[in-house]
């Protein structure tokens, strides 16, 4: 027997009015799923937070606690809702102070673009024991406080720190996945996923219907961290719906 | 004096693997959000979490005692990951049954479509002492129970049970907003923004750099209830820039 499998996990607080709004259209909870998957850890809740500051330290202190790692994004510009790093150090107890290093990235960067003034100095302050997320597209950097991971809001940014932190988390074995698809109502085959699954533990199916070219289908992910299982799963599960008479396009419709 | 106005809250609980996969790009949040918006309801948090029933439980029990009003997406269809009735039918104590006014409309909708087969039945089943949801696109209804309403997760199908609700749900004045943009990094005025605000009770400002044909810029949203308080805001604002001399976009950038 070998023993269980560490899962780590995360969470995400994404930080702003535009998105609660409807203004804007969230794109980092994808974009981190996707880079957390690659590290071996698994996301397991986001919550979506106004400009708020104790909604920020409610948040911050529930998610800490429970998930390996916390990722934020949002609110950490030179504007006044900006408040994201002030919050966090409140929920962390500790004061806000100027990181020297970051003073200096961004007196590098606004050297040729009209100083350091006050407003972008907000920008190298961090809680109290933070260390740096280097920042390669723009001069502000992200910041890192134990477990916690405070990110730019705009996606380009935040995809730019994100890269510059692969490969430094811990994590385990990444979720595999792999897709077919069926011109299908996902009504009719129930039974054959839920059966697919219970044969293979340690694999889950997801099913996600379509209406497109006015006809219905639906694509079926089976994930697993185990390839053999999962390839294994994928084979009885094409060759269930294909001995129903319905086609199976590999790699999803 | 007039009494404080009532604001009107909501939470959003969106369910599904695929969304903390990274697999899918959510788009039930900013829809809703825009939609409640218009209903004179504030959006206050949105929580992303998977196809588990713990934490189905959990986020449910937390949001619909704290907002007057609780969304949820996703999984409500005919397969086995579809666990949210079941899960809400659990966080509220009461059982799960089968909806007559839901089998019928199943019954014709499946009639010249292979006909109501034990899976799709499922999507009959609601939280005892629930009512339905038209869903104008496609055979399941969606299910309110009390304060919560729960709707699909395939966003078309959503804005088609959102639009059945539209004018029923008790709400306050919506939040205006106006937009305007400037070829300026938000660091160069973010002094203006942080005296317009404060100069403007009522009124909120939101910045939104971005850097586009090789230039920064940003917009800048001004929120309130307050038609006139929001004019007012606006045109300070833009009087503010011009004097600095930014030329203002109206509209936004």
């Amino acid at each position: 027997m070998t023993a269980p499998e560490r899962i780590w996990t995360a969470a995400l607080i994404v930080i702003g009015d535009e998105i609660l709004s409807g203004r804007t259209q969230d794109r980092n909870v994808s974009q981190i799923a996707s880079w957390l998957n690659v590290q071996g850890i698994r996301l397991r809740e986001v919550r979506v937070i106004g400009d708020d500051d104790e909604a920020i330290v409610e948040a911050v202190n529930a998610l800490r606690a429970r998930y390996d790692y916390l990722f934020t994004t949002g609110g950490i510009g030179p504007t006044h809702d900006d408040i994201t790093v002030d919050a966090i150090a409140r929920a962390l107890g500790v004061e806000v102070e100027i990181d020297p290093q970051a003073r200096a990235m961004l007196s590098g960067y606004y050297e040729t673009r009209g100083g350091l003034t006050e407003a972008r100095l907000r920008m190298a302050r961090v809680p109290a024991g933070a260390s740096l997320i280097e920042n390669r597209m723009s001069g502000a950097p992200g910041i890192r406080h134990g477990n916690i991971f405070i990110m730019a809001g705009v996606p380009h940014i935040t995809a730019g720190m994100l890269d510059s932190l692969t490969g430094t988390l811990e994590g385990g074995r990444p979720v595999l996945s792999a897709q077919i698809g069926c011109w299908v109502a996902e009504s009719e085959i129930a039974d054959i996923l839920a059966a697919t699954e219970r044969a293979h533990e340690g694999c889950q199916i997801g099913s996600y219907p379509f209406f497109r070219e006015g006809k219905t289908g639906a694509n079926f992910v089976v994930r697993s961290t185990d390839p053999q299982l999962l390839e294994r799963c994928v084979a009885a599960l094409c060759e269930a719906l294909e001995q129903g008479g319905w086609p199976v396009v590999p790699g999803g419709i």
